[in-house]
């Protein structure tokens, strides 16, 4: 602590993310990246855009990448706000459409930046446990005083919630910007954002870090009613006119309109998603219903935290959360057939 | 205004950057850009990561990058924070260093993001005026409530500050951190970087979008005491992660590395601004003394804002601020010999 600081930076407790070792031989199922790369058009796409402009500021309203991405939703343009990846959307958000002096809601398990986002901006929040079978309590969520977020699928829980229950949450918090987080949502049955245009309190934040496998090239997006974007947009003005740089808006372009590889490169892992979970339940773990590219499992006689050291020391990441009611459970994102292969045949040696 | 809107957003300001227009055939010296490219070792190096892993997140702390950059300033690793673009890292300054108890104090006529943050994060702000010569009154700075902060050199009004004079501005605010903005200082005599050692209340900001010819790629970077770096990776840490991408990290480090080409090309920026200075003084201007890769100029019977539009309608952008003490004067930014000789060409016509 330095007496340079500010309050925040005083009270702010930083998110840790999961571990980034960059060994060639270590198989990373701990930060649900996608195992294959993107397409090739993306790659194609940058490798042009790095030869154009580079020494001129990039579109200030990545007016184009919007336009992509609106047209693939049946949006349009001003129905879709683009940031540094969703973290920043999530940030930007919180300081949006969440105050100081009434608290939100967001389930106890979940993406464990909210809490981060809400002890930052001072924003008072009641955190809702899970139910015994780790779905979430939707009527808990109801009347909210500040608003909502929860990711949906939930992580790590992988647990999807239907739409018509989306929609009760919605319905019992018309006064409150309602979040729903679908970073994961391309592994899962139906998305939010058919429900925008009758829900002006919906914000829907998607990624394209984890089923567009552009993890490092930082891009997300929320979609919603105009009026919110303009809130994200008035925010993200006041913080940096540019937060997206012209090889990621290129790659992301380039990423969106790639629709067939995307949709063979998401079904290949839910594929190898199926079949691990068979594998892992053979093997005695339970398994949560996931519609993720990850699964979130225990092992009666097996401890969660000895599983992740000894996975680590054979060169597999996974990760652990010890955190109550879920600190027996391990998460495990889904590689590919070769790498979960090897990841059986380590777990095999340990169990 | 939205019902939904948080009170950040509603009270915030959003900064309007200069006009981006892509026609190939406007001449851009309105947003201070390097009219060269990057060094072709900034392409390859993009290009090689653009095939590597994508997939999979950015190192969140950035390291090899800050050791390249540490290297350069004869600093430790330590002493080095990363962010997205130099506005980025101001804003997290903002959040990392001021309070919204105390006062902080910047120029009246410098960055006109400074505005734009404080009253996102509602701190409160003293605009200290420029002094009839355009220079910042220095005493007026000493014994701060909350803070200090101002471009050196200044913009838009180009003039530098001798390292002596921001000395005395941190040796009178022994207890608040003084931040001094150097996005122009490669085209300056000398950065206030070999202060850092002496100072551990002095945050020194730059930027790879003027001098590194990288605007397109979104880095800047803060130099100072580690206990202040470390205030700024709490912030950045508790809103997203990895705010630079794997592309930008590559292209930054690549940048860093080729001194020969920056020094080339920056020499040749000033060289045409020199040439630029005396040509717009023969035309009837009075120029101040700049040290920046831009001009600030008045000129005794043209008006500036006329001077713009007319400009503006031969494709050359400049650009004009409607603010009192300056509303008469033009900032251009410094082109090629070949772009200023157009300039020129235009300016012959229209005075």
């Amino acid at each position: 602590m330095s007496k340079f600081w500010s309050d925040m930076a005083k009270r702010c407790t930083p998110y840790i993310p999961g571990e980034q070792i960059n060994r060639a031989n270590v198989i990373k199922l701990n930060t649900n990246e996608n195992p294959y790369g993107p397409s090739p058009k993306v790659i194609q796409a940058i490798q042009k855009e790095s030869e154009q402009t580079l020494n001129l500021y990039p579109s200030p309203t990545t007016d184009k990448l919007r336009e992509v991405i609106a047209a693939l939703n049946s949006l349009s343009k001003e129905n879709v706000f683009v940031g540094n990846g969703s973290d920043e959307v999530l940030a930007f958000s919180f300081m949006a459409f969440f105050d100081s002096n009434k608290a939100i809601r967001y389930p106890a398990i979940s993406y464990s930046f909210y809490p981060v986002y809400a002890k930052l901006f001072g924003i008072p929040a009641e955190e809702i446990a899970l139910q015994d079978d780790f779905t979430i309590p939707i009527e808990d969520f109801y009347q909210s005083d500040g608003g909502v977020i929860f990711p949906n699928p939930n992580a790590p829980t992988s647990i999807y919630m239907e739409i018509d229950t989306v929609k009760k949450i919605l319905d019992n918090n018309p006064e409150q910007v309602v979040i729903v987080d679908e970073a994961y949502i391309d592994f899962a049955a139906e998305s939010a954002v058919s429900l925008i245009n009758s829900y002006e309190n919906l914000l829907v934040i998607q990624t394209m870090s984890k089923s567009r496998s552009l993890a490092g090239l930082r891009v997300g997006f929320a979609l919603g009613h105009p009026n919110l974007i303009e809130g994200l947009t008035r925010i993200k003005d006041s913080v940096n006119s540019y937060t997206v740089d012209r090889l990621a808006i290129a790659g992301a372009e380039a990423a969106m309109a790639d629709v067939s590889y995307f949709n063979e490169t998401t079904e290949k892992i839910i594929r190898t998603r199926e079949w691990t979970i068979v594998e892992m339940e053979k093997r005695g773990f339970t398994v949560l219903p996931s519609q993720t590219n990850f699964i979130f499992a225990t092992h009666p006689n097996k401890d969660a935290g000895e599983l992740y050291t000894a996975l680590k020391e054979k060169d597999i990441l996974i990760r652990y959360f010890k955190v109550p009611m879920i600190d027996n459970h391990v998460r495990v994102t889904i590689g590919t057939d070769e790498q979960m292969a090897q990841f059986f045949k380590m777990l095999d040696t340990i169990l």
